[in-house]
């Protein structure tokens, strides 16, 4: 299974379950693989920045991929994102070897010019090997690189194997608009959005053509409704169940706590056996916790998923 | 009146109105302010960032001041960061001479450690005048400075005039636990916590201490209720409200389109006549406008205040 | 004198003199125009960064406009670089008035793809006048924007007053040789390139074709002589004149003190009455005093107009 | 031999040489560490950021650190700074047991307050091992973190094991002096500061009260002699070294080409084969080269080792 630019659906973003002596939880994996699967996700994203890759060593990272692709019947996509190539192209051709469906990357920090993000992206493909499929990280949030949509159009005409791009610019409705102008007037071919921000946007982001989530919210099977009920036209529906988890999606797409809110509240759903993070991550406050399992109570009052 | 630091509710962020060709819509800033005034504020703050201030002219600002000032019979704010502290002082005599209760001051995007943004306020405070009460901006967003609570302790020791915290860091509640932890032991002495960010997290930050709101949400009426739903207990109705509104909240949150949304809204609500803004600022585009509108039917249903 | 995109030589950069109690010393502004127009220089550029701008009140601004313009034969450039364009519009108009040659704009740092930089500069010149020659300030040292050889093409052939680039982006010498490329090939028209940067690679940027200096280092007299004798070919000459100066160019480019070291040896040359800056500005330290001391005199063995 | 804090001397920033496709050049880096012992270097630093450490596999990272540490006779200090901890610590075990001398850490370029710096060193030393010498790296430019020296105290003081400071901060003068002024009223410990920034201040830093360099340079042998001659009083020949040398150290000083540069400098020495960089770095261009070439021509006239 190759990444196509025809993705779409939910492609989550999984975490990695830690031990709570901060050993990777294989048991966790495999429960959490199946629990995704069975919410009907359509591919999976491992060792992304929410799955603390930079804290997992290389053969760790390896062994999660395998054992993920193993179990899963989704095409799976690996966070290769590094500081060099050459970590990257270590960690894609391990990747690819054990059967990924191709790799996730974002630009390093540092570049400003529309240029050199253009030059990155042709770099980082030819270091990989021009035939791995690659899925482009826009999330200027976090890495404070600003991706114009023409820089996007640039970067998929340059690269045959650029197949989805993870929309998680912060405004970007317009920018999902002016993408999908662009395919319409022949000026750009079509690769598939996948939109991330914990979701926060979802509900129109589907509506200005999106074609699915990438992302890891703790409740991933209403991700999964919310786009089927968007894309078969019944938006008031899509949009009652989106706003009843917006006050926790809100909550759980604060950085830094954010993560900490998503494993706490799979922990809680019998996803994951512990909420640990490694280091420098840090677990909630107890007011924190408390906040959470107010929110939870309030949802499950609109949502059964949420009772427990 | 002086701005103290027993402040408390709801201190508006006034928008300025323009006319269609960018003039300053005087009519509208009286009907605002009425409207502020019968929705309950309990202060307002004129000149911040989305009120536009760097696109006034300094008599313009003067001008908005005074009429502001004459009108409403609670706490005025003025606005008056600026790159320079002669610009910051000029603004300041005017507005104190005009009645203001005290200046709000957001720190340069040049401050990098702890040191400089205590040093910052330090002379910020000397320029406009020991004695000129002033609201610190804790805006990391925008203005890529992060205050620890410790910075934030050390400025309210040096500073007397230091009254009130503009408190939107992003994630922020346990900043709010931290300073208020802080008075409980005796370590800092009170100031008024006023949350901003669109109110996006002001469920929490009530719950956690903040004493109220010092933002500029469409419905300013609605942040007043939750308020002083949150400060008599009623939690459930407060989280009822807000969640109502948050779909929309976190639509207008959005930097860039966020003040567009907030003048359509408002020019839709019949409280200002247009919602044009100054260059470089621009108009929200078709499919914006009608999200919006999507938005406040939806909350129409939960909120008789949304039917416009 | 309209400023032309055939400007060359030394821009001088001018600092503001202050008394030492913080006003403005109009005497001393008077003495050093007159030694910088004996000094040769082809303009000069008034409020700048290094003028201290963003410290003058807008009636100082004028004051200082109009006394140099009056005295100076030489074309002479205002810095109008705000937060907004009602600012920079308002000090353009009263500077064209009193008889300025040009504006000179640097971005806001808040610009961050190629897209919003050349729409700012559009909205800039749209704001101030279409009339009103220009200079774009590329300093991404300071303003953290980064502008590529492509963004300026398309900001001067967007906008016909475009007529000078001051160049110092760092390193910026393959920057120089990729404009002056295109110019040969007529895919940009001729714009003048004067560099900054204090002047530390103004030895090769005139090799790679640039047409002149604009900046401030406290020996304008040497640039002059560097630029005159890099244009008429005695390279040796040139660098070893420019070598001599290297030490102390280097201590005077150090963003932060270097502004102190400027007037303290333009103070200790009899040009100004004083190194005063205004807060947050601050003076040397003596140790700092001392090394100044310490290169001047070294310098004094080799340039005699160092013995001061 | 272990890292101590009272390390002097250059501890020179060694490049990692590759063959013309890009392999690792063994036999240079032999022939490089000769020079570097024979020019009278006091230590090593390997796989720093100009060693391109982000672009070595981790295989190839731990057999240039065994080889180096087998053929030299100087402490050994090992760059691991990472995104995260787990490849921080995975290279730092290796290194240690391949007989380092310590390691180098630089902050990520996300830490935003002094609480943040602080916190990152006392987990990141917890992570290598309490007992494993490091070199704090101070590089504001690259690193976008600023570290006040009230920061560096607190690191100090909170770690044993932090011996050296790398101290590159531009402008960085001050900071060497408020530091030795603590030493000396006993508020903090000592530790040694060998300065880099490619020595671009390194006259002044000795004077200061700097230990010594540890950077890159060209000619580290020029350094060696420069800190000789400036501990032993011998100011005016250190200066008249050091100048002599100024225009090309501020030429390879440039962010970007500058490692080009370096390399390309060596290799004319003979010092290593190639001056090949991994990508995304690039070799000069024509007309940088030949600038290169005229400043050694230069050189040549007053140091006989730019003769090459």
């Amino acid at each position: 299974m190759k990444l196509e630019s025809n993705a779409q659906g939910v492609y989550v973003i999984a975490p990695t379950p830690f031990h709570p002596d901060g050993r990777v939880d294989e048991l966790s994996i495999d429960r959490m693989t199946d629990f995704f699967l069975k919410a009907g996700v359509s591919g999976m994203t491992v060792l992304g920045q929410l799955g603390e890759a930079p804290k997992m060593e290389h053969k760790e990272s390896v062994d999660i991929v395998q054992r993920v692709i193993k179990r899963a019947n989704v095409p799976v996509v690996v966070g290769v994102s590094a500081p060099g190539f050459a970590a990257m192209r270590a960690l894609t051709q391990d990747a690819m070897a054990a059967g990924a469906a191709g790799v996730m990357i974002a630009p390093p920090n540092t570049l400003r010019t529309d240029d050199y993000i253009v030059q990155y992206y042709r770099q980082a493909s030819e270091a990989i090997g021009a035939d791995v499929p690659f899925v482009i990280q826009d999330y200027p949030l976090t890495f404070s690189v600003q991706m114009s949509p023409g820089v996007i159009r640039r970067i998929v005409a340059e690269n045959p194997a650029a197949k989805v791009l993870k929309h998680e610019d912060w405004p970007g409705l317009e920018k999902i608009t002016a993408l999908r102008a662009w395919e319409k007037d022949g000026s750009m071919r079509h690769i598939a959005i996948l939109t991330g921000n914990n979701a926060l946007f979802l509900d129109f982001e589907m509506e200005r053509g999106a074609d699915g989530a990438n992302t890891g919210y703790c409740f991933p099977d209403m991700l999964v409704d919310v786009v089927r009920l968007s894309k078969s036209g019944k938006r008031d529906e899509a949009h009652d169940l989106f706003d009843a988890h917006l006050p926790l999606i809100r909550y759980e797409q604060q950085p830094g706590p954010g993560l900490a809110v998503r494993k706490y509240v799979m922990m809680r759903r019998g996803i994951i056996g512990s909420d640990t993070l490694r280091k420098p991550g840090a677990a909630l406050t107890p007011a924190a916790r408390a906040e959470v399992d107010y929110l939870l109570s309030r949802l499950s009052q609109k949502d059964p998923r949420a009772k427990v």
